[in-house]
Formats: C-alpha cells, structure tokens, sequence
C-alpha cells in the first residue's frame, strides 16, 4: 500500500487504498479473501459518497459481527429459483454486500429477459446502504426498487412500544449519459446516522421525529436515543414501513425487524434479517421511458431542485479526483488489523 | 328497480340497487351496457366503502368525459405481452375500471405462475380508487402494489409551480380467513378529496400542506385549492411522487402528470394517463408469509392500532346490512339519466 497522506487526526486515501486497507483488515481478521474484497470494495465505495456512517467503520462491525457469530466467515451465499421470476438468495448467515454480489447479475439477466423480478435475500446480516444495488442495475438501464428491515427503532404513532424498523427503501430509475436517478431513505423521521450525528454536534431533533423511553414527544436526541424514533410522515410513513416490514420480512421468509432485534440482543452482532429487490426491465415496456423521464428531470433541475442522489455523485467526483478523509483513529485500528495478515 | 328508501335530502339504497341506477344512468348516456355494468358495480362497491369522493358521483363524471370525448364510448381495452412477466393493457380512451377488469386476471395468472409480474395500463380515463384493485388481488392470495399519476396539483418544496400529481399508491397484503391489508394514500400532503371537504365544514388546513397561488404557505383550504398541495413527509415524500410519476407515466408510455393535466386543460375532462401495478404470487416464495406476517398484525392490533384498511372494512358490512346513503340530488341526477334509456 502505498503511503496516505496524514494531516492533523485525519488521513487522505484514495478509493483504491481505502479497499485495500479494509480488505488486508478483514483478512487479518480471519475473512478469506474473496468476502475481504467484496466487503471492502463496497464499504470503502459508500465512504468516497460520503456517507461515512455506511462506511470504512462498519469493516469493524463486520468484524465484531465474526467474533461472535465465526460461521459468517464460512458464509458462501447459495442462489435458487423458486420460481423462473424470482431469485432467492441465502447468505447462509453472510454479508448483505456478499450476497447481493451474488445476486444482483442474476436478478438483471430474470428482470431483462422476463421484463420483471424479485430477488429474495435471506439470513444476511446487513451492514449496507441501499443505494449502490438499485444504483447498479439502473446503470444496467434496469428500473429498481430496494427495502429491507431493520432492528427496532421505531414506534408507531400511538402505539406504547417499538414495532418497526428504521426500514430504508431506496429506488433507482436509468438515464443516458448521465448518473441514474436514485433515492435511499429510511422511513423513520430520522435515521439512526443523522441522530448520531446530532448528538456529536449538541444539536436539537426537529418536532415530531422521537419520543422519550416513556413515550413523551422530544427534541432531544440523547433522549431520542435511548427512546424511539417515529415514522416520517405520520400515518403514511407507518403504512410505508409495514410494507417494508412484510416485504422484506415474511415474504422473503425471514425476520421482522422486532425478532432481528430480539436475536441480536441475544449475540450482539449487525442486524441479521432479509432484503427484497424488484428489477424492472424497462426496456420491454416501450423504447419511450428514458426520453419522457427527462422532461421531469428538466422540470426540476430548471427549478434548481437538486436531485436527491445529486451530492452523493459529487462527493464521487471529488473523491474520485483527490481522495477523502477518514479519521485517523479508524485508519491506525484498519492498519493494525491488517498488520496481523501476512501476504 | 325496488324503491329506494328516501329520508330528507339524502336516499338510501343497496349496493345491488346503487349499481343498478348507475349502470341505467351510464347506459343511458350511450354507455354499450358491459361498460355500464362494469363501471356501476365499480363505483357503487366504493361508495359502499364509504368513499363517496371516489363513489357513484364519478359516474356524472364518467358521462361528462363521453361527451367531450366520444371515443370513450366506443373504447375496448386490449390486453399485450411485451415480456413474459408484463402485461400491458391499452385502454384505448376507455375508463380505468374497464381496462383493470380485463387486465387483472391476466396479471393474477402471470403473477402466480412466475412469481412476479407487472400490469402496465396507458391511454387511460382514470376514474377510480387505488384500493380495489390491490384488494381484489390480494383476496387470490398475491401481494400487490399500484400506482397512478394524476393531474398537476402538487408543487415540489422549493419550487416555483406544480409538477407532481397527487400520484396515489396502494398495497395489498393477503391474510388467512381475514380481509387484506391494505393501504391506499396520495403522496400530496392531503387529497383533493380532503381538501374539498374542509372547504365544505369551513375548517382550516394543517400547516405545511398547501400553498396559496404565490407560493407562501396557507391554512386556508380555499386558497390551497386555487395554489398548489405540498407532498407528505417534506423530501421523503417528494421522492415517492418522483417514483410514481416514472413508473405510471414513462415507464407505460404514458404522460407525466404536467403533460395529462395540459391535455385536459384542452378538453375538460377525466385525466388520463397510465396506471402501473407489481403482483407478486407469494406463495412461490416460500410458505411462512402468512404466519409470519400474523405476528406483526398481532403487534399492532394488540396496541389497539387500526390497520389502515380497518375503516373501510367496517363501513361495507354495514352496507351490506343496511345498505347506504347517498345525497337525494345525485340520486335524482342519476334517475333521471336513466330514465332516457330503455331497455
């Protein structure tokens, strides 16, 4: 690896010397070599978008998650057809990233050749955003739509307990010449990132995104914390989240959110529950879409209306020109993991 | 037809008696009589849901649309398959009801034998509920999902002018010996319908749902029914509206909301546009959903939650019961269509 470049507490790398950093981690943590690669490729993609919270430090969660649960380290993700439209996969207790590099080429040749499919992940332990599998097969002029679960977090309004998961769902839409269309959000008022995030910055939450540990309304995220989060969007946010609930939960065979919890509560490890994608051959539709699709990008970006995957591709930009920042704290404990891997 | 039971200014009838004076009414006005029938029983099934927005005043509409649009009348849907999993119905100029009569068994049939597939319907008078649909499929045991563009009403937060419809989406989940769930909202921050009837209590708005015609926020309903809705839930929800106007309008070939509401400013009728459904045969994916899907339901009617579809389930059997009332003034209108129309 060549040498990055250190300022202050933080360290500059490039993409490249950011996957290799977190791929000699992993297997100086036991990971062999393949899920290493996979696994750093990934996170060390969604750090140079700028979303560290899905980042280079969840290499660590990875890790934490082998120690206690070492059959994650065997995973090899198994992929059926239960039906000719849809693709199931079981991560036999893998890495979300893992399990989608396995399925996401064959959900896009199903969904190009059928004009529509589902790909079912199973008994994954999900460490990742959404965002770069409904990416990849837009890029591939597949129209996607992503969800999975999540671990507790999240009380319905008016309920006295939590129920749902942060429960993200993210949707992709193909463009010529340009980066697709894509959104990822969770259907909590908050993430548990941007919570986090408020606390280090002593900032207070917005109304109406979290209740205390006895329910009462706060603004207060270490409160919000150690309560619930709300769905976005009052009583549609909550129909939204049980529809990732149930999609990406029974349908796929697998947890709901509120089991994943109560399992990981039990072990301490990522979450471990199911995904569920739908690709949509939109070329079989008509040879129409993209152009017509344009219109409304035109209509928004005239407004000035930045497109929600705008920052994230700009981040790409400039990290793909001069690199980005990682603490050093993270880069010394990645380099001291990988330090116990010998070539 | 039996005697209505007719209070004050309002009539009461039976679902059988309400379909029968709108099917009379629609044929009538030139409606051939399987369009008629397919329309009333439609329209008289919402109403009895207790969706008088979307109910038998509709049918007015419906004949209202014929007039300035003839070809309605002449109209027979025609069933495709551009892939194997897609189904695409061309309405030619007919209303949704009929198009989704002849497409919804074809996507049940491909849904189940492949374990997804997509309805795709263009050139399309949409007249209708989201609700039906998702819960016809749902009743056969598929798992659903519908959406449809609208006409521009909804203004992007931060923009200058309207770009999104209202742009409804609805789910459908099946339960054992139980009616589905389903959930069926506008992405608009309220419906047009909602809108209208605080107008008519003299009731004001929430905040951040509307907008006057300069764009500043208003509580008043009647000077948001001449500005532009807002959508629900802040950018979540802006996104959602983005991905329904992509997949009910490019993606069937069909407009954008801003395209099918210039249209209409030409002709003053229905807007039309395209409807765009997923069903998927969740039996293909494995045998647990149900059970599985139970538990949540359990949760949340244990916290004395109200499933989303409760409301409506409730009215129909009291529909079905006592039969429902509708305003006298309708009643005459309809009657008196009818009337020019022997058998």
């Amino acid at each position: 690896m060549r040498s990055a470049n250190k300022t202050g507490d933080e360290v500059r790398v490039s993409v490249v010397e950011a996957a290799e950093l977190a791929a000699q981690a992993l297997q100086g943590a036991g990971f062999p070599e393949g899920q290493a690669r996979t696994l750093a490729l990934h996170f060390a993609a969604v750090e140079a978008d700028g979303c560290s919270s899905h980042g280079l430090k969840r290499i660590l969660r990875c890790i934490e998650t082998a120690r206690t649960h070492p059959e994650t380290l065997e995973a090899s993700p198994v992929a059926s057809y239960p039906s000719p439209a849809v693709v199931m996969v079981d991560a036999h207790s893998g890495f979300s990233p893992c399990a989608l590099a396995v399925g996401l080429p064959l959900l896009l040749e199903v969904a190009s050749t059928l004009g529509i499919a589902a790909l079912a992940v199973r008994n994954c332990f999900h460490v990742s955003a959404l965002w770069p599998d409904v990416e990849w097969l837009a890029d591939r002029t597949l129209v996607a739509l992503s969800m999975t679960t999540s671990h507790p977090w999240v009380r319905p309004f008016g309920a006295s307990r939590r129920l749902f998961g942060t429960n993200p769902i993210a949707f992709g839409w193909p463009r010529d010449n340009r980066k697709p269309f894509v959104f990822d959000f969770a259907t909590s008022a908050i993430s548990r990132g941007g919570l986090e995030a408020l606390i280090a910055t002593g900032s207070q939450l917005p109304a109406d995104v979290a209740v205390d540990t006895q329910g009462r309304a706060t603004v207060d995220p270490k409160r919000a914390a150690e309560g619930d989060l709300l769905t976005f969007g009052g009583h549609k946010g909550a129909a939204l989240a049980t529809m990732i609930e149930l999609l990406a939960g029974p349908l796929v065979g697998d947890y709901l959110s509120q089991e994943s919890g109560a399992v990981a509560r039990a072990g301490g490890a990522a979450p471990q529950h199911g995904q569920f994608l739908i690709a949509i051959g939109a070329e079989r539709f008509g040879t129409t879409y993209k152009d017509r699709a344009e219109t409304l990008f035109g209509w928004l970006e005239d407004e000035d209306l930045r497109l929600p995957s705008h920052q994230r591709y700009a981040r790409r930009a400039e990290s793909d020109r001069n690199g980005f920042s990682i603490p050093a704290t993270l880069y010394g404990e990645l380099k001291k993991l990988g330090g116990t891997f010998e070539r």
